[in-house]
């Protein structure tokens, strides 16, 4: 079965809108999809900022709050701006990875993103996580496994390996080796790993 | 006949893919292209930037080549990287500003995205502008008319007005009071017109 690899951030609201359709839209090709979280923070810190850029840059931000409020719309997928943003999503990420069986990480990654944007709920929030491992039909002892060394470790490889493959941004995939990026480019990746 | 304001810098590759389909789209549904050529430089400068983005930050400018070349096959345009990035599309604008009869800029703008992202010529040169003003079948001598104040002042006033309408990135499009950036959201753009 063919393969995408989903490079997703926690924090980015762009994700969110690749994050609710991939898994459908990935299945209705016949692909599967290959859940990758990591962190952008360490690639934005090394191009010398310290924050999202939509926070930095003000006219982008107010881009994106009216893009995706207008997409969400379109796409009758609800939208609640959170009050903090980016938020922290080590502790999310670090249970996505700790999670064994691979076939449940959809229901889990939605279920976050829906907590965050949809519910402007704070995903930092290990109550918040736990609800979300319930959604996904799995164990809230997740939460203390994603405290384990080689789960640390795995957050920092993903980056690194995120690095390596010249991701800058998210959502990023990676289709038959070659890199796109944005929710605006999952139909052309999917096209490609055909 | 509603309307839609192009906001286009001559230096932006994805502003060649908008220029090369906006007036056929628009007109496809009854609508009218407002052309506003404009310059990136200087809102790029009060971001704190002095030089392209995709210079800048040398993964995305690789992702960007690399997305165009795709994005132009998928639509069968030629595409030819420039030798220098960003050029210089002051001289191109001005002429822009210069041309009296509205309904020919369109055929100028597009020789003059051709002649760069397709036959990769520099546009600063004031030759190159003398054939897309041929090419557009307009008088060459709008070359001369560019530099008189009243038009280098019209420049001046559009990147003002670029500003006051929160314009950050190029191609953007102004529809129905809204703000719409990048190619990407073309589509989405004239839909909103009607």
């Amino acid at each position: 079965m063919p393969q995408i690899q989903f490079w997703f951030e926690y924090a980015s609201t762009y994700s969110y809108l690749s994050a609710m359709r991939i898994e459908d839209a990935a299945s209705a090709h016949g692909i599967d999809v290959v859940w990758q979280p990591f962190l952008l923070g360490p690639i934005f810190a090394a191009q010398g900022w310290d924050n999202s850029p939509f926070n930095l840059y003000p006219a982008k931000g107010r881009y994106m709050w009216r893009d995706m409020e207008r997409l969400c719309a379109e796409r009758s997928l609800p939208f609640a701006k959170p009050e903090n943003f980016p938020q922290n999503g080590i502790l999310a990420s670090r249970v996505t990875l700790a999670i064994a069986d691979q076939t449940k990480v959809g229901a889990f990654v939605r279920a976050v993103y829906s907590a965050q944007f949809a519910k402007a709920e704070d995903i930092s929030d290990a109550s918040v996580i736990s609800d979300c491992l319930q959604e996904a039909d799995l164990p809230t002892t997740l939460i203390s496994d994603a405290k384990r060394p080689d789960i640390k470790q795995a957050l920092f490889a993903q980056v690194e390996k995120a690095q390596k493959l010249d991701i800058f941004g998210a959502p990023s995939f990676i289709a038959n080796g070659d890199l796109f990026w944005g929710d605006d480019r999952l139909d052309q990746a999917l096209r490609a790993c055909q």
